[in-house]
């Protein structure tokens, strides 16, 4: 293969030129970080992991029409997307208090959220990614208000979605974070999903034993990451039934059995 | 004079029972405090300068057609108001980035804001008066969206009346912050101005020579903090050309000589 220009290098995924002008490869890496990188460490396999749920997550999404960059899976640790001009903002979609912001208004994790809150935080890890409103967001213009409005939409149908995905599977989704993008059609732009939907961005909770499957694992140093994500991986029907620990694609596997 | 009912001791002020229902008595001290009260002190008179200037710039909000709580001045410390069911949360008008918008965007203090920015923090000492979102003020039900609006609406029309106000007499104002509280009539009810507005809740920066002439002085310990607030007083016409250390009721005065 040939030697392909890297584009960006971030704490858990690696950009490169992808083959057509337009799109990029992402790498996902097992690299694990927290607490806005001051903890860092590796889960085994979390990115093969992560790489297939984010597809299947974002093929779904698609399906009930969110605009989204995946184009396609090209191997175990890669898929190709479509670039975007990245709006510097991680919106964050919460159902159940927990995290920061159980800690910064004293909210008891667990806590059901009267209702489904959006958060939005300015995506710079030197400033520790904080916390913002809609009027900075107009104030600094990181996004005009109708891509703002068209964020906040997606977002709740995504979480609707997701929601039903995750509780037909035992999970609860706590909350989640989101990166939308950028693209242009001439003088047109519009919003797409872009980034991953994976257990690294969402807190996801056993209905019954309220365990977690997602990188809180690995933030509070409970154990179990790669048994945790496998376990996602394991109820929404991508892992082989047989325990296998890698990640098998069942749409090739099927094509291949002739089903 | 018969002993009154104290209702609340804050860190700059002592709320007491009012002579009727619906009335409360603010009585200001000349304790400040900084950085959500790590850090204690006293300004030498700065309670009469703030009940003057508090007086002062809410009767002409009133006059411009701001609902407010202040009924009357009682005496060099104390101010007759109506009592109000405060909203839970601080709302900051920034017409230039200083203080913790600096920090925490890491925009340096004295930018000029591309345009007036109102952000809102939730009053709880404990948690540190935490930023917040509209939609978490929804979400929680700390006040009504059409109440929000109201403030909304308020904050600005404010932020202009002061600008202009302070411009006037060669002060810039770079940012202030606000309560509202609510006051019923039967099952109605609506939002007025409460608390004060005074230099410790205000940025106000001499336009020359952009020296602080608010709390900044006692948070950055620049010292010459009375002479800062004495200095606003003066050029609001507040302060008897003689230089005299008291705030004299200009209105009193010269109701008595006669004029
Ligand atoms: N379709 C896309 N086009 C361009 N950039 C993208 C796209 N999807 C995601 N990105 C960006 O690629 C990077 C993915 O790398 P990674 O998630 O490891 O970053 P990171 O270290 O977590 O940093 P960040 O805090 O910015 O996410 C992110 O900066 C993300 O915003
Ligand atoms: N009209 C009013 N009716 C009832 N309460 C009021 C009114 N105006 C102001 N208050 C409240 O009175 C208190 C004033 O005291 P002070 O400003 O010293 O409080 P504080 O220690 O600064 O605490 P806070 O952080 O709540 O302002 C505040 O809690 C304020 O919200
Ligand atoms: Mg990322
Ligand atoms: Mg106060």
């Amino acid at each position: 293969m040939a030697r392909r220009r890297q584009i960006y290098e971030g704490k858990a995924k690696i950009l490169y030129e992808g083959p057509e002008p337009g799109t990029l490869i992402q790498y996902f890496k097992d690299d694990a970080t927290a607490f806005n990188a001051q903890k860092r460490g590796t889960i085994n396999g979390k990115g093969v992991l992560n790489n297939r749920i984010s597809e299947h997550v974002f093929t779904l999404l698609g399906n009930i029409g969110v605009p989204h960059h995946f184009i396609r899976r090209l191997n175990m640790r890669e898929q190709l997307i479509r670039q975007v001009e990245i709006v510097p903002i991680e919106v964050i979609v919460r159902n159940v208090a927990a995290g920061t912001l159980s800690k910064r208004l004293g909210i008891e994790e667990g806590t059901q959220l009267p209702r489904t809150l959006i958060e939005y935080c300015y995506k710079d890890d030197a400033l520790g990614d904080p916390l913002i409103a809609e009027d900075h967001i107009e104030c600094f213009n990181w996004c005009s208000r109708e891509e703002l409005h068209d964020i906040q939409d997606m977002a709740l149908r995504i979480n609707d979605f997701m929601s039903g995905l995750f509780a037909g599977v035992g999970i609860r989704l706590i909350d989640f974070k989101l990166e939308f993008g950028r693209i242009w059609d001439g003088d047109y732009s519009r919003i797409i999903l872009a980034d991953e939907i994976s257990p690294d961005g969402c807190r996801l909770w056993d209905m019954v034993t309220n365990e977690k499957l997602d990188k809180d694992r690995f933030r509070r140093d409970l154990g179990g990451e790669v048994e945790a994500y496998q376990e996602v991986a394991r109820r929404l029907g991508l892992m082989p039934e047989g325990g296998d620990n890698a990640v098998l694609d069942l749409e090739t596997h099927r094509k291949k059995k002739g089903s």
